[in-house]
């Protein structure tokens, strides 16, 4: 027999290089933490990023009819193409057309979740040895992709004190010839910020000036909070090429469903090879589920306009309620949020007499107190924890007087 | 600004390396078919693997009825866990454990769909510059996903006068140091052929003697004619490592719902590394529609027995036409199907006067008799043809009356 060395004495099955480099800080932090709830109190978590887990936030039920329908159609359970059925690339492609940049089915690439948009597109771009900007504090997954495909993650800063903008004179330091591209996360999970308009104008001329394609994750779109305005940044130029990742889970309260897309923005053809390029990847895990896929012109635009705005003001009273009870806890400094249902609240370490650090923090609330978030940590900015403020009012007021307790009993 | 060398003068975006060798051999052959159907016939299509185009292969009503339960629950709109809810993981644990294999809900990994059940199991196993065996004809997405990683994709031959089984001494000349595992499909798509117990063990002791993890798409479980027996492959040993891929997609008529599993069997707990690997790929997407898990327990255990049997007989009496009236058409020869939901068809090259091979007889059929069928090379076995027999019977027929008109025509 021809080639074979030998045969093999005994099984051997090491894991993967590219599994081993793909890590989820998030579960490995959590795995990580060295704490039980208190058994006295019931657990509050405001560590979960899933606007339905308590029952407040409920999807339209315009939203389970687009769904039943397409059920009992018996017409939406076949294949639909990899990218995405036409319905629903148009019906995107509609949707968030404005006037200053426009968009056609073909600018649409339906994936299973934001999250397969953001593997797609990363992995479109982007090779093994370059580099990658991503937001510090971020969200996780953007260095789960990049570190799994091997890409180098280098990391801008957000300023708090400037509600969360961009260093962009830190960020300009991090590029040289192997940076492909920029994610910003705009509104921003964990921040629960939103660049103005000024903002995204600076970085779109910084990403003009070193030809940076920009991955704009807006998937909080419009979710935000009184006079602020939200600007899609493809909106704002008409050189600069931008993927914008976008879905259905957060606007639609509808995490599981697994739906997101990339919308391509391109007015001067630099992405052709891109688009070939989101293609191909297509194919490998062939999209989403095609019953929600033939429900999104429905699900677009049968909605009614009440339940956004119902949503938002219940994300707006929880925010306010979280600012105004957590600014008062000595030893803590919040960024009030303005818009997405996250925030970032910052622990004066020092003033602390027994605790060290924010990951200590967290352990030792979630055993005292039952309460549980995140820390800063997950996402690359220690000393803070996250706060999901999706929560009921009564629950959320109850999980923050435990805070104040808590903050009381180990304050110097 | 340190680091920064000089800003870049124009755009210039080129698509990854990976996205380059993400190649689907399907959509590359038929992108350059170059031909049309003719305009004076009605196209039928024995191309797609997709049995609900025809509309004569229904999904079960207990399907449906599953799924809206879940919609009006509210309760199923939520992030599952990465590897899939713990419902459906002991569900599908629970049906398909036997005495000789049983199962946990720790074995089982819910994907999007077979395909990323597939993705997860070749990355999780695959280092770049390691080699995989696949099957020769097979189905073209085990290439699209090993060339896209780097993985080299070496081909064992299936004999066609042996129903094609595996010829395991070509097998063994293709092992050597970097060999990790091999893809065994059975039932095949493309072939419709059926394993039986002692080709499987021969296939075991090779795996036995080399070490080779045995990835098993076992996704036509079950869907075989008359008294041909489906094996799977775990049930037959007590060392050789598998990973079994299957899903919902063909056997409950759904492939547009995207969900698939891994199914872990590991008796000597050699693949410890590679569980923890699958449950890193698995964050990348976060997994499939949480409608569908959700309801996995009632699709799996309340669809009643005859939907299978009436998909079967169809299925059989569909295969059964199909071997009597082309095995009549001189120039063809044929292989009889023994399950899922294909044959490959031989054609005689040497025996038409104007056809030089399978890409130009499947380009002239469509375009004389606007008959469509995919040439062998999109499985890498020219030559050939495959043909899905999923249309109905009278569909059927007038597709191969009018392939029996065209090899008369063509034929020397
Ligand atoms: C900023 C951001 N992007 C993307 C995602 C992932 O979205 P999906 O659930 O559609 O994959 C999340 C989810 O929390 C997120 O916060
Ligand atoms: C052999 C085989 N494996 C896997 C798949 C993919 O299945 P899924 O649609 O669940 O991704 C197919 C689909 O045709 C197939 O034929």
């Amino acid at each position: 027999v021809k080639n074979v060395t030998t045969s093999r004495s005994k099984w051997h099955v090491p894991a993967s290089i590219v599994s081993k480099r793909t890590i989820n800080p998030i579960r490995e932090t959590v795995h990580k933490m060295n704490a039980k709830p208190n058994p006295d109190k019931a657990l509050i978590s405001l560590a979960l990023g899933d606007p339905t887990h308590f029952g407040n936030f409920k999807i339209h039920e315009n939203c389970i009819d687009a769904v039943i329908k397409q059920l009992q159609s018996y017409k939406a359970n076949g294949y639909p193409p990899a990218i995405g059925c036409e319905e629903a690339r148009k019906a995107v492609a509609k949707k968030f057309s404005t006037e200053e940049a426009p968009l056609t089915s073909r600018d649409v690439v339906i994936g299973s979740g934001a999250s397969d948009a953001l593997n797609i597109a990363i992995g479109a771009l982007c090779n093994e040895g370059q580099n990658i900007l991503l937001p510090r504090p971020g969200f996780s997954l953007y260095q789960t992709i990049s570190k799994s495909k091997g890409i180098e993650d280098r990391y801008y800063n957000l300023l708090p004190d400037r509600n969360w903008e961009i260093d962009l004179d830190q960020l300009v330091t991090l590029i040289d010839d192997k940076t492909v591209c920029i994610v910003i996360n705009n509104p921003s999970n964990p921040c629960g910020s939103n660049f103005s308009r000024h903002h995204l104008e600076l970085i779109l001329q910084v990403c003009e000036t070193y030809k940076l394609v920009i991955i704009s994750d807006e998937i909080y779109e419009d979710m935000v909070f009184g006079s602020t305005k939200f600007y899609p940044i493809a909106s704002l130029t008409k050189s600069v090429p931008i993927l914008k990742i976008s879905g259905l889970a957060k606007r639609y309260l509808v995490p599981g469903w697994r739906v997101g897309w990339i919308l391509i923005y391109d007015q001067n053809g630099v992405l052709d090879e891109i688009r070939s390029a989101l293609l191909s990847l297509s194919n490998l895990i062939l999209g989403s589920n095609s019953l929600i896929q033939y429900s999104i012109p429905d699900i677009l635009f049968n909605t009614p306009n009440e339940f956004y705005e119902d949503t938002i003001n219940k994300l707006e009273r929880n925010a306010s309620i979280s600012a105004s009870i957590l600014s008062k806890i000595r030893g803590l400094h919040v960024i009030v949020p303005q818009g997405a249902m996250y925030m970032m609240v910052g622990i004066n370490i020092k003033e602390f007499k027994d605790i060290k650090d924010d990951l200590e923090f967290t352990e030792k609330l979630l055993e005292e107190e039952s309460v549980m978030c995140l820390p800063g940590r997950c996402f690359h900015y220690p000393d803070y924890v996250r706060i999901v403020f999706t929560p009921p009012p009564e629950k959320l007021e109850e999980a923050y007087n435990r805070i104040r307790e808590f903050c009381i009993r180990h304050h110097i």
